[in-house]
């Protein structure tokens, strides 16, 4: 059967991979697929590294929109990265009726809406498995695998980064600074790491589970993102005497008024198997109404890995292009014209559980304050551990909450650290018990 | 636009969740299909409970094939059970152009090869996403999300009943017989429970899975199987002494000569996340050569959880059914003309690592006696602990082997057996390290 010809745009580490892995097992995929999968072309600003990695069987050409232009290509692969040329250069595939497969998750985490609105009008499949979760097919899951259910939250471990840097934390008590340069010793964290451990790579993953989940837009601008850096080593510690553990997580959850989509550093039960997901490794916890929960892990990047989603993404336009436009799987997961207006939540307004440290002078009626305050926001207790500070007439005071609305957690801490006895800010942090 | 019809054939347990969830969920589900699914005729022996469960819309009888032969059903479900009337109404359907779904392991991992080539002759989808692993979208990830990789080898935690006996076996030291009276009484266990705890049913979905993975026909009576029900609660202590712990896993790995495939209880290193999957719980463990391992957890049994995979079935097909049937998702993963003739390796010529026990009289000389019987059959030796039993002139000596092949264990066993100083037989277990 005619080979499937691929036109690849970007030919870095997941570009590489994809080359790697396509040649590799070329004849295990033809018998899946169907038909050969074939670069036949690939673009890349830097020709001489690019020729190392495509050998001679390969056109290449520094212009990216050489590749889109190519009557003979039936699928791009954008691998560029970023909104600019990345965006330009899909939607004139999509325009010249191409299929298209990116890793891409800032731009179909900020631009989707867009693209897979040309993708739709000119009957194409856009494809971004390798958006999220690198190797671990997620998309397919979510968009495929659990159609029967009503999604009712997804929380993710997605940012191998993070994860790393949380995991050293916990195993050697040490401080943030000290595991972030061993990590970019490591090569597992950029030498410019706010992407990974602010929560914005994080974010655009959750972006576009959130939209496949619940059947909304993609909405990044409306994400919250805390970060990492910010972490003390003594809070890690304080979680685990009380039977929990700190990861960066992702969680959108759909409620009655909307729907919730934040990443930030939170607690989680230690007998859950995600919070056992540890180093760069990622996973995916997702609770539906008919299958309870189901989890999905794997590593979250690497050249292979990411390429196999690639990969995998070209395998399913190969096999199911055919199919009709109007039937097939929607880029969301839900047929375009029912993609719900469901507003993203803003975070005073998300209920959750909260883990608080109060520094406080060790005297009498202190924690009577504390409760009090606590009481009249309508915010309920769950466990409470008292820690003296060695050499010091002072205590910590930690307090896991049950379900409370952040704005009123937020007023209680006010009044909390107004209190004459209390020192500096109260810590908090979010804590999900991700009940099966 | 025009409902897909589907036509129940059973209305049990799963066949109720499958109704309920549809209704319940109706919309969610129409919204990603892009049409409404409807069951509008069901067949069942019992017609006064089908009618509790069907309500009034479902048109009812207690022939199955009526639904088989019915003009207006477009997917006929097979929920049954067995393989006789089953795999009659599954090819009669399939005869009449009918796309089918099943939740059939036992079919589909005995019968399936015949099943396939009929559907393809008739270009109709058979899906079978709830044989395995009840709501674990599995059979998706393996056919669908890792079709870049040469799969190297999968393992499954894939019976609830025998790894919910396991976890209470290990967390509270009892015995067998015990914890299984325990789980009839919880119903997790039937009364009569030989198909759960002599491996049966993993088998039919290791099968199924290992059919998938590698490209070649099901091939269940070639599937080696050993059950739990005569597995000691000393051989759990001692596994997790030396940082194992047992679980019955279902195996099936790809070598130079050919494919193993055997569900057997087996020690598994008490790190790997895959080793804390306690009680009914399931998950499958793949190694791919691209993608690394990942990882997919779940329940693996229930009215919904099952329902879920059924319907998720039904959406695909929905979705897909217009594609050229020639490049659609083949059934088995791979083309039809691709399925490959790896034989299934006998168990004598597995290669894997083992745990032993072996019961001995404690004086000097003994464990030179059984090294040298094990050097003799190239089998090395990894980790040793000698236990002495309490009250007794004796000793438990447990050796973990390196990789060896099967029957050279077997030789040596015999072997370490006609010591004189040793009673009773040698207990021997398999061991995975999963290494990722």
């Amino acid at each position: 059967m005619k080979p499937i010809n691929v036109g690849l745009c970007g030919v870095g580490t997941v570009g590489g991979g994809t080359i790697t892995v396509l040649k590799r097992n070329a004849i295990e995929i033809t018998r899946r697929a169907g038909r050969p999968i074939v670069i036949t072309m690939a673009a890349n600003r830097d020709l001489i590294r690019a020729r190392e990695l495509c050998g001679d069987d390969i056109t290449l050409t520094s212009d990216a929109m050489d590749v889109v232009n190519n009557p003979e290509i039936d699928i791009v692969v954008e691998l560029i990265g970023g909104t600019t040329i990345a965006k330009d250069l899909v939607l004139a595939a999509i325009a010249n009726g191409k299929h298209v497969v990116t890793a891409n998750k800032k731009l179909i985490a900020e631009h989707g809406n867009e693209i897979f609105t040309r993708a739709t009008e000119k009957g194409v499949m856009v494809s971004f498995e390798a958006a999220v979760a690198g190797g671990i097919p997620i998309i397919k899951a979510l968009r495929e695998g659990l159609t029967a259910n009503k999604i009712e939250w997804v929380a993710g471990i997605i940012n191998g980064t993070s994860n790393f840097i949380l995991t050293e934390m916990r195993d050697k008590g040490l401080a943030f600074n000290d595991v972030l340069k061993e990590a970019q010793r490591l090569g597992y964290a950029e030498a410019d790491p706010t992407f990974d451990i602010e929560g914005h790579d994080a974010a655009h993953k959750l972006t576009i589970m959130s939209a496949i989940a619940f059947g909304i837009p993609v909405q990044f601008d409306k994400a919250y993102l805390e970060g990492i850096s910010k972490l003390a080593a003594i809070d890690i510690q304080y979680a685990q005497e009380l039977g929990y553990r700190i990861k960066l997580l992702g969680m959108t959850r759909r409620r009655e008024q909307g729907i919730e989509l934040r990443v930030a550093p939170t607690l989680i039960p230690a007998r859950r198997l995600i919070a056992n997901v540890d180093g760069v490794m990622n996973a995916i916890l997702v609770k539906g109404d008919a299958v309870g929960a189901t989890m999905y892990y794997g590593p979250g990047a690497g050249a292979e890995p990411t390429a196999s989603s690639v990969i995998a993404d070209l395998v399913d336009i190969t096999r199911l292009h055919t199919a009709d436009p109007e039937q097939r799987v929607p880029h969301l997961a839900f047929q375009p014209s029912q993609i719900a207006d469901l507003p993203i939540l803003p975070i005073d307004e998300i209920e959750t559980c909260y883990y608080l440290r109060i520094n406080t002078e060790d005297k009498p009626g202190v924690l009577a304050d504390i409760t009090r305050l606590l009481a009249d926001n309508d915010i309920s207790v769950d466990a409470m551990l008292q820690r003296p500070i060695a050499g010091e007439a002072r205590a910590d005071i930690i307090i896991i909450t049950h379900l409370a609305v952040e704005k009123r957690v937020n007023t209680a801490i006010k009044g909390i650290e107004a209190l004459p006895s209390i020192t500096g800010a109260v810590v908090r942090l979010r804590l999900e018990h991700l009940n099966g």
